[in-house]
Formats: C-alpha cells, sequence, structure tokens
C-alpha cells in the first residue's frame, strides 16, 4: 500500500492537439502531449497548478503507475497536505516536447516513414514547450493558471509561462533556475552532446535500433557531477573503493557514475537528449536591463528559491530574476535555502523548501480569495 | 628574438636513471627522466629549485625550444629576474613518470617486445614520482633543495617531497592543490577516463597506432571546463555563437572546448592520461589529524597559495594543509588571492602570485644565509 498521504495509482495520459507551430516556423503535426493530473479541477476552474519537469524528467510527477514502487519524480511535493496540496489544487504534469516520454519528440513515428523522427524531428525551445503547454491546458478548458512552478529547466519553462502569458499566471514558483545558461552550464551540456556525437553509433542521429548508448552515458556522467555537491559527493563516497559489479573504476564515486550513466540510456533518447539541452542553453530572457524589459508585461506573484550548495545553478542567478522583478515593482519572495544536495536539492525532500511553497501558494490563495470579495 | 627576460633557447634533456621500485613492488627499468634546467647550479649546490608539472604539463617549463615560438608552461615565472629568478636559483624541471613526454611511462619502448609498454606499464604513483625526481637529482649530484614547486599535481608532488625528503627540502611552495581528492575531484577524472575507455578504439589500452582521440579529447573537454572559472568563461565566451571552422556546436564555448580536445590528442597519450589522473586520485596524505600526522616529519617552510575562483581544487583543501602545519608548528604563509582564472590561476600570470613567490624565497634566502653566519 502506498502511503496515506500520496496521490496513489495514476496513469499518464496522451493528448491529441491541435497543430503546434513553432518558432521557428516548423509545425508539429500531430502534437501529443503527454500528462498526468492529480487532485480535482474546481467548478470555477482556478485552482490549476502546472508543474514543469528538468532535463530527464518527465509527465510522472507524483503517485505511482500500476504494478510499480517507483514515484513520480516530486512525489515529496505533490499529494494530499503536502506543499502542492491535491486537496486544494490541481496539479497538472506534462512531457516536455522535444522529451522522449510521450509527448512529441525524435522518437515519435513519423507518419511518413514509420520510422522515428530522429534529428530530422525540428529543433525545440523553452518557448515551444510551453506553447505545447498552453494548448493541452486549453484542450482541459483550463483558462487560469493558479500557478506554474519548476526546478531548473522547469524553472525557466515556469519563467517563460509568466512572460508569454502575464494574463493566465497568477502565481510563478522558481527553483534553482536561472534566466539563460551561463558559458560554464552551455558548456558541460556541450560535453554531454560532444560524448554522443563522438559515439560511432550516432550516425548523425539516425541511430534506430542502435542508439550511442556509451555517449548518452557518458553525457549523463558529466551532468550528474554537476548536479550534486562537493559537500554530498564527500559524504555519501569519499575516496571509498568501487562498490557492486562495477568494473574499470577504483573509487565508489567512479561505479555510482557508471551505473547511473548506464541505467539512464535505457529511459533516455540519445536525440531527445541533445534536443532538450539545446533547448536549455538557447534560452535567454537575458540579464539586468534586458531581462527587466523582458519581465515588465509580467502580471504573476514570484517565489524564487536558490540552493546554498548549488554550484551548476548559483544563487546569483536567481538574485538576477528576483532583481529585475523588483525593478519591474512585480511582487517576489527570494530565498537562498542553505541545503547540501547541489543542485538536485529542489527535487529532494526538503522541509523548507516544502515549507516556502506551502506558504507562498496558501498566501496566494487568501491574497486572491481578499480581492474576490 | 625573445624578451630579456627570458631564459632563451632550452632543450630537454633525458637521463638515463638506475632501476626505479615502484611502490607497488613494480621496477622501472630503465628509468628515464626527461628533464630541462635554468640558470647555474653554485658551487655549493644548494640553490636548486624543483618545479613540478600539472596533468598536462612537462618538462619544458621554460624558454623557448629551438625553431619554436611557444614558451615553457611557466616561462611567465621563471627567469632572469622573475619569480623563480634563474640569476639566483637553479631550476630544475622534470617530466613525471606515467607520463608521455620523454620519462618512462607507457609511450615508453619495451625492449622486450619492441612496442609501448601501453597499458601494461606499471601503475604510479605521487610518491614514485617523487622517488624517480629524486634518483635525478642524484645523479645530478644535487642532495639540496632549496625549494620544490608546483600547482595542482605539482603541488601534490612538492608536499610529497616534504613528506618523503624532509632533511632535503628547505622551502615548499604549493598552488591550487590538496593533500588529497575529494569526491568530486575523482568524479571529474573518472568521466574522463571513462569517455577513453569507451572509445571504440581503446581495445585496452593497446591501441597501438589506432589512439582513442575521441575518447581522450571528451577527456580533455571536460577537465578543461572544471580548469576554468564561471567568471572567465563569462567574460572570454559569454554566450556567442561557434568560432572558426569547428561545426557541431551552436556556440563559442563549444568550439572552444572541441578545438581543445582536438588538439589535445596530438600532444598526449591516452594510457598517460589513465595513469596520471589515477595518481592524482589515488594521493593521499588524509585530512585533519590523519594529515597533521602525515606532515610531523616535515621541515621545509611553506608557502600555499590558493585562488579564489578556483572551484576544482577550492581553498578551503589548501587551508587544510596550512592547518596541519601549523599544528605541528612549521612555518608556513599562505595566502588566497582574489583572481578569476580559476584552477588555471597558477599557470597565469599573475602579479600577486609572482610577488608572493619572489618574496618567500627572497626571506627563505636570506634567512637561510643568517643561519649560515
Amino acid at each position: 500500500m502506498f502511503p496515506k498521504d500520496s496521490v496513489g495509482i495514476v496513469r499518464t495520459q496522451i493528448a491529441k492537439l491541435p497543430d503546434l507551430t513553432l518558432e521557428n516556423g516548423a509545425v508539429i503535426s500531430p502534437l501529443e502531449i503527454a500528462y498526468e493530473t492529480y487532485g480535482i479541477l474546481n467548478p470555477s476552474r482556478t485552482n490549476a497548478i502546472l508543474v514543469c519537469h528538468a532535463l530527464s524528467g518527465n509527465a510522472h510527477a507524483a503517485g505511482y503507475h500500476e504494478g510499480s514502487d517507483k514515484a513520480g519524480w516530486w512525489d515529496g511535493y505533490i499529494g494530499p497536505g503536502k506543499a502542492f496540496d491535491t486537496n486544494k489544487y490541481y496539479i497538472i504534469s506534462t512531457n516536455v516536447i522535444g522529451g522522449c516520454n510521450g509527448s512529441s519528440g525524435p522518437t515519435t513515428i513519423n507518419p511518413k516513414t514509420n520510422k522515428p523522427f530522429g534529428s530530422s524531428f525540428p529543433f525545440v525551445s523553452i518557448q515551444d514547450m510551453v506553447n505545447a503547454q498552453k494548448l493541452l491546458l486549453d484542450s482541459l478548458g483550463i483558462n487560469e493558471l493558479f500557478c506554474v512552478a519548476g526546478g531548473s529547466m522547469g524553472g525557466m519553462q515556469a519563467l517563460q509561462w509568466s512572460v508569454s502569458y502575464p494574463d493566465i499566471v497568477k502565481n510563478c514558483i522558481i527553483l534553482a533556475s536561472a534566466s539563460e545558461h551561463s558559458a560554464q552550464q552551455i558548456a558541460f551540456n556541450e560535453v554531454g552532446r560532444q560524448a554522443i556525437l563522438s559515439d560511432p553509433n550516432w550516425n548523425d542521429g539516425e541511430y534506430g535500433d542502435n542508439p550511442p548508448k556509451k555517449g548518452l552515458a557518458l553525457a549523463r556522467m558529466v551532468g550528474h557531477v554537476t548536479y550534486l555537491s562537493d559537500e554530498l559527493m564527500r559524504e555519501k563516497f569519499g575516496r571509498k573503493p568501487p562498490r557492486g559489479n562495477i568494473k574499470n573504476t577504483d573509487f565508489a564515486v567512479g561505479s555510482y557514475l557508471i551505473y547511473q550513466g548506464e541505467t539512464f540510456v535505457d529511459r533516455f533518447d540519445a536525440n531527445s537528449y541533445i534536443y532538450v539541452t539545446k533547448a536549455l542553453d538557447h534560452f535567454s530572457l537575458g540579464r539586468g536591463e534586458e531581462l527587466t524589459l523582458n519581465l515588465s508585461r509580467v502580471k504573476a506573484n514570484f517565489l524564487i528559491i536558490a540552493f546554498s550548495s548549488d554550484w551548476l545553478y548559483p544563487p546569483y542567478q536567481s538574485r538576477e530574476i528576483v532583481k529585475s522583478l523588483e525593478v519591474n515593482a512585480i511582487p517576489v519572495t527570494y530565498c537562498e535555502v542553505n541545503f547540501s544536495k547541489g543542485h538536485d536539492s529542489f527535487l529532494v525532500p526538503n522541509p523548507e523548501q516544502h515549507h516556502l511553497i506551502h506558504h507562498f501558494l496558501e498566501f496566494a490563495q487568501n491574497f486572491s480569495i481578499f480581492y474576490e470579495i
């Protein structure tokens, strides 16, 4: 049985949606979006919260799939009485386009060839991901988002939502994110992409049933190092010898990374890895005055959280967003949480983040009721 | 012509030395050490300074090789009137064993097979590298080191020298280094090694004339990201488009990394990369009480420098060495230099580091003269 505060058994649904014209002019037709929902949409359709996943996430944010004991990626935060309280809110989680977990992307079968699109799938941007989510909400009859929330790439989607659809988004939660990638963030993604491109199975993305597993595993290994903090790795692995049956390494941290790489390739597609990291790297609402200008149309209230040990998305990047919001006199609560889990902090059960999200939403709800009176 | 403060034309020499028995019991026979010297050994043979290189360095630390306009890797610090003043000191620079630039290592021809040793070359440690350097000094008739100095892996060698040969080392300069690698430092090296091992040309290290270039290039790319600071990369590349003829990337930082990887494979050997990074990762004089105990026999005076922007070898690792030296009442000068070049700071011309080294040596020289009186 599941814990009492779990949303229980859920399933991923696929919505068939109208064509989506991308920023670059290409058209995704038909557009398919994989999504899950938790909680109940209220009659006035004003209690919807969209949660957006990070690089390797999917639509399965909470609860359990039939026959599996693996909870969704944000199960600690979504459920009855949890930060995103399913007794109050209707939570929607989608898989991004360009991904490989049900939404349109390189693994989608091209009806013209009966083979996956592969690298012939058009490039997608964070803006495109958001526009695709908008089409899903339209199809669900939701014209208002009480909140849009996400960490890392999910935070970028949330921020883009607030810019692209200022009249729809009432509140916005951005965790461990940035208004654009720095050269260092691009660099780590670039190493991952080059690892995939260096794999002899890459074949310009037309690898069919023979994917570039080694390259993708290496990309995941690089990524994984950047998601953890120095301190966490020290506690977790230190200088200990390798664990399990993993060969070719002398250290526990090596066997961990190799394992992470090897298991990742079974659940992620190499083309999608390239598409999604490129969407991340090309996302730019700017910094300083440019960011301030881009955020001038925004109407949402913001909660922004950064983590002290997150060196991949350092707190200064969150503060840049906060500053530009403040210049625009947009209400924003900012907190730098002292938590040792590195960039992954926003995914990990963390009482402080839980508390901050819970009270931000609580306050926002009271505030909106106040205004309705 | 060369600048006036250059040591001018130099050449790398190869010393044939007595057999070296390694820590693991294996024997390197014959032992060959590639080295260069700058300045003049004084009649009392007391003015020798050994400089130790980092991961991808070599014996060519200063001046120019005949027909080349590329200066040695520490040319900014070694020369007449420079920090390591060749008017006063006799500077010796060696290539580490296990490397691939003239000293015994995997690229050395095995006389029994007439082929490179490859992965049949025995594992070497930082201690072994130091013991090999000791044999070279013996052959040069040098029984006292006025100073041993190095950054990163060079700093580890310098520290190990002070522990292994306390009566020989008078002064010790350790830059951007650590008493042992953290899990994070091991992790980045591990990704590099796995990239090499994943290359189809790897062939268990017996790759002959068909080396795993793509894997080695990837390893170098990962490494390179860790050598630079967030700030430096931002200034140097930002989010600019790719430069030159480099394809398969959308960003300047990508074209830079690809170029660094591609050129590295022409000057470095994949087996050596694995040997040297393993030596780095296995090096451990401990931390805290263990380190204090290991440093209790040390007799040198120390200058230790860390760099504010060096996130690969963060200043706290230098402070750990400082603390253990202080507990042992060993004279140590510590400085955390505010410099934006990341881990590479110690290699880059940097007035503050120049000043600190110059005056540390100056003071040490006056101090030793004082004692001789």
